[in-house]
């Protein structure tokens, strides 16, 4: 039921370092009214996703900062409760970039409506969301992966890099994931087919790259950086390509890590490495969707959600993932 | 005149950090014969070039090194003394990697004819040569600079980053080049007309360069590593592309340097990031070379040379490349 009080989880302090749950606070607002051309939403599910991190944060190569006191950014699929836009009608589901909010007033352009018979509403923000079409993107048009070619991405069990080994593996490659525990290797291997899973918390990732990967990586989804970023680039193989999505191990760091140097990897290899961001490839959403979805008909696609329930959790859900406490999906359900 | 003596240079032993010149050893063996199809080629100019280090290295995602004992690699302009091929006669000058040596005996399709109506013959191993085609195939291909970029290469009065910046000014674009003396970078904006140049061994680089890219870094064409390198990554704009070509301060190392982390940087700014290596580019060589020679042709590049005497001063001269002591096309004269 819709109330006249619009909760708001607002950023109050800028993170220096690893964020803290006080760096949000939740406020009360009055119920937003939609003029004309605008949509009032309700919003159902919350995406939590590393990249918010660097949403909030200073980084003056990537989008301007979330200002202190606005609304945290995330895209979120909630319920049109009032329309004043010919192209939405009441009751529609919509995915937007609404953020941390229980309701929001959205242009028609900031909102995308989501066919709710593809499959449960949460893959809106999952497998048929961001997170999926990044997975596919990322590794068809970065990636470029031919069959035979072995592709290794990091926190495998993730939200993305699930779907990136389940990619590869449709597209004739040997998936190999690297994930941050006995359980979510077992689900890579066991559930999701991955060829072989590597625990980067015991045990030497090298060696383990070399067992797993003995012709060398000739695809690389990184998510993550740091010390297992270290070990695959000296194992590329020639021409392979690195898609470079994520960092979260970077994410919280004051300054850039020392690292040790990729630059003779790359020009040994001809490493071909890309930054990819989902928010320009626009164009190709449809096509990446409409793939993704079909996958998942035919039960060649699965994924896992991890639910937290209640908006004011937010904010401590999203700390999970800076210290890989996270096992698929990242979710919050704000309403029923 | 020939003689019935081959002087060779070999390599004595394998560098462990900086080469030294008693890795080094001058041989004299007998005059070989060629067979049918072969071609006796007799050396007179030797090309030095900083890649030479990683093949008399270890390194295991490169070629394979140098034997002990072997003839040092290496490009090389000769006259064929004898010939028993087709396709070659007395007299012609040709092209090969035939190494450090008087004469070597050559396959067919180890040699290339050298038209000597296209420059001076020394430019077959400068800006009609290798380095020529690195730098435009390079920047063209992997770089792929459109008009008003800004254009940014390290090691710009070497053989390579000269041309680099020439052909980035015929490509529309804005030139800066860095390089370690201010004669070389009077030279570089003077004689060569780029745009701005830096130089790396006085004050800060990332300020310099803040300067000199007010609107940041389109191409990087990377020739050297190390703080240079993490002066630029931070000043990539969006979509910026890296030509990592070489990496000179990283070849004499023991272990791979540590650096300050690139990924964020290659994240925020979707960068592309591609190894480079011009042996792999055989099929745009000619297409290459015909451009190169036509801008050669209208005096719209030039060319600096700095040739050292004698074959048994090669080992002496390659150290320089090492010490920032090289300024244009490095050339040993073997013969007259």
């Amino acid at each position: 039921m819709a109330t006249d009080v619009n909760r708001q989880i607002v950023l109050a302090a800028r993170p220096d370092g690893n964020p803290k749950e006080t760096d949000f606070t939740l406020r009360e607002a009055a119920l937003p009214e939609p003029r004309a051309g605008q949509i009032l939403v309700r919003t159902i599910w919350l995406s939590l996703d590393p990249y918010m991190r660097l949403r909030i944060g200073n980084n003056e190569q990537y989008y301007p900062a979330v200002p202190l006191g606005d609304v945290v950014v995330g895209g979120a699929i909630g319920q049109v409760m009032e329309s004043r836009h010919g192209g939405f009608a009441e009751g529609d589901y919509v995915e937007a970039y609404s953020g941390w909010q229980d309701y929001a007033v959205l242009g028609g352009g900031e909102a995308r409506k989501v066919d709710p018979t593809l499959g449960p509403l949460s893959t809106a923000l999952g497998v048929l969301g961001m997170p999926g079409l990044t997975a596919y993107l990322g590794l068809i048009d970065v990636g470029r992966p031919e069959p035979g070619d072995t592709v290794v991405v990091s926190a495998a069990s993730g939200a993305v890099g699930a779907i990136v080994g389940q990619v590869a593996k449709i597209a004739g490659c040997r998936a190999v994931g690297i994930a941050g525990s006995e359980t979510k290797n077992a689900y890579l291997t066991d559930e999701l087919g991955f060829n072989a899973a590597i625990n980067y918390k015991t045990g030497d990732i090298g060696a383990a790259l070399d067992r797993a990967c003995p012709d060398g990586i000739n695809v690389y989804f990184e998510n993550v950086g740091g010390a297992v970023s270290e070990a695959v680039y000296p194992r590329l193989a020639a021409r392979a390509r690195v898609v470079v999505c994520g960092g979260v191990s970077q994410y919280n760091l004051k300054s850039p890590q020392t690292t040790l140097s990729n630059l003779q990897n790359i020009l040994f290899t001809e490493a071909q490495v890309g930054g990819f961001n989902i928010f320009s490839y626009a164009a190709r959403y449809d096509d990446g969707r409409k793939r993704l979805a079909g996958w998942l008909a035919e039960g060649r696609l699965k994924y896992k959600e991890d639910v937290v329930e209640g908006l004011e959790n937010a904010p401590g859900a999203f700390l999970r993932f800076f210290d890989g406490e996270t096992f698929g999906k990242l979710l919050v359900r704000v309403a029923q």
